[in-house]
């Protein structure tokens, strides 16, 4: 199911968001919009400019309302991080001090890390234009900067915050590889049913003469099994397949072809030359 | 320094985005950034509502006007996908089909191994409200999908396209080694050979009245698409395939069918309940 679902679990910890000045409530609703998706839910704003709260906000949030509902204002920066123990800021520039700097994926991995051990952390994001100042960021621990395009390398404030809601909620899956639903299982055929094809096809080819010259015939059917057996077909699909060529096989024609595929019958290549 | 710098290098290649029916130029716009802060620079729009240009896509994209100004428009998803060699769909809903499901760090890791040996590749997004239809779907290779809060799964279409625009980039910084060749070298097909298989297959059967009942058609073609796309088949694969099409939908029979073929006929699925 797409969207919003009230009977599934709503994710809802992590570290806290913490905008710094931000000024239009559009981008505080997609800031909580982002993080709802992505399972965090704590956000703090440090004096925004239009106010709190705000319609714009709710509006861009899209139904985020738990995470606009809960949203906590502070005066100052310090006061908005006083009870965390760990704080990254994020940042585009190159800063001159001596603070670690981070990907996104080690920015994730230590929060998770500190998150199991029981600790309070946060994430920092600056001003829409400018971001957060050298003094702001002094307060941080550690930096987390995006790998960017470095001709095209500005990120909006709630791209940077989608980004690292991601890598958070990444960090927390065993195998990055995992996906929210599977595709069918494909039950492996065995060499029984990959005969049985091979069988099926060579004969209703060989009457109707496909097989010609006749001293070519191993040849061509070697190929032939070649093509039909490198990919491990499952029996799903040679079940297919079977049902396919039986058809062909069996019925003749109702309708002459259409000009389409008339047309389309150039490709020819069964000689066993490949 | 952060923002666009135009004296540093502008990456711009990898898989084609392609926005399926888009509806607010100010989305496409969005795609637009994202794209260009990650790399990406080729833009295909199915069928815009809006039309194009769109000065609010201008607007929106803030300067990325290289995506912009390249950006093509098709009438339909098949002429949109038809010179390229793979394709991703991206779902936050699941399908029942056959096609592997596949996160955005696999199917970054995917793109790029494709991108190094040559081969074109996109990524498919649906509509803002609704996404992407099944038939939509079924012309792509593979899903994939975010790894989002369940409760709360909803991504808009520039917050999609920026993950995976950031997938992209990091499966690059990662992969500084050469990805080597297979052994035996096919070449990658074409969607408009992938289409043409289809079209093949599917009159050949309507012609002998396969797709029985009719209200049962669509559900039926889509499996059978499902089964004849997912591998990915090779140029060569599809030629073959086409042979025996062709031969077994041409040619009448001129010996009756051996005991031993007939036997084997039991197996038939394709009424498309999978």
């Amino acid at each position: 199911m797409s969207g919003t679902n009230s009977e599934r679990e709503l994710i809802a910890e992590g570290p806290a968001v913490i905008l710094v000045e931000p000024q239009l409530g559009e981008n505080i609703g997609m800031v909580a919009r982002a993080m709802a998706n992505f399972g965090l839910a704590e956000l703090r704003l440090v004096n925004p400019r239009d106010g709190w709260p705000s319609e714009k906000a709710r509006s861009a949030a899209s139904k985020a309302d738990h995470v606009i509902d809960a949203t906590k204002v502070y005066e100052t920066l310090e006061e908005a991080i006083n009870d965390l123990n760990f704080v990254y800021a994020t940042t585009a520039r190159e800063r001159y001090g001596f603070k670690p700097v981070r990907s996104p994926v080690t920015a994730a991995e230590t929060l998770r890390k500190k998150f199991v051990e029981g600790a309070k952390t946060g994430i920092l994001f600056g001003r829409e234009r400018w971001g957060l100042t050298n003094e702001e960021v002094a307060l941080a621990d550690e930096i987390v900067t995006f790998p960017v395009n470095p001709a095209f390398a500005s990120l909006n404030i709630a791209q940077a915050v989608l980004l690292m809601s991601y890598e958070w909620m990444k960090s927390g899956m065993a195998d990055l590889g995992q996906t929210p639903f599977d595709a069918v299982q494909q039950r492996p055929s065995t060499k029984e049913q990959v005969l049985g094809l091979f069988e099926h096809v060579e004969e209703a080819l060989d009457a109707r003469g496909y097989f010609h010259p006749p001293e070519k015939k191993p040849k061509m059917v070697d190929n032939l099994r070649a093509v039909l057996s490198r990919r491990s077909f499952s029996e799903q699909e040679i079940s297919v397949f079977r049902g396919i060529i039986r058809s062909l096989d069996k019925f003749p024609r109702r309708w002459p072809p259409k000009a389409k595929t008339a047309e389309a019958g150039g490709v020819e290549e069964h000689d066993g030359d490949e």
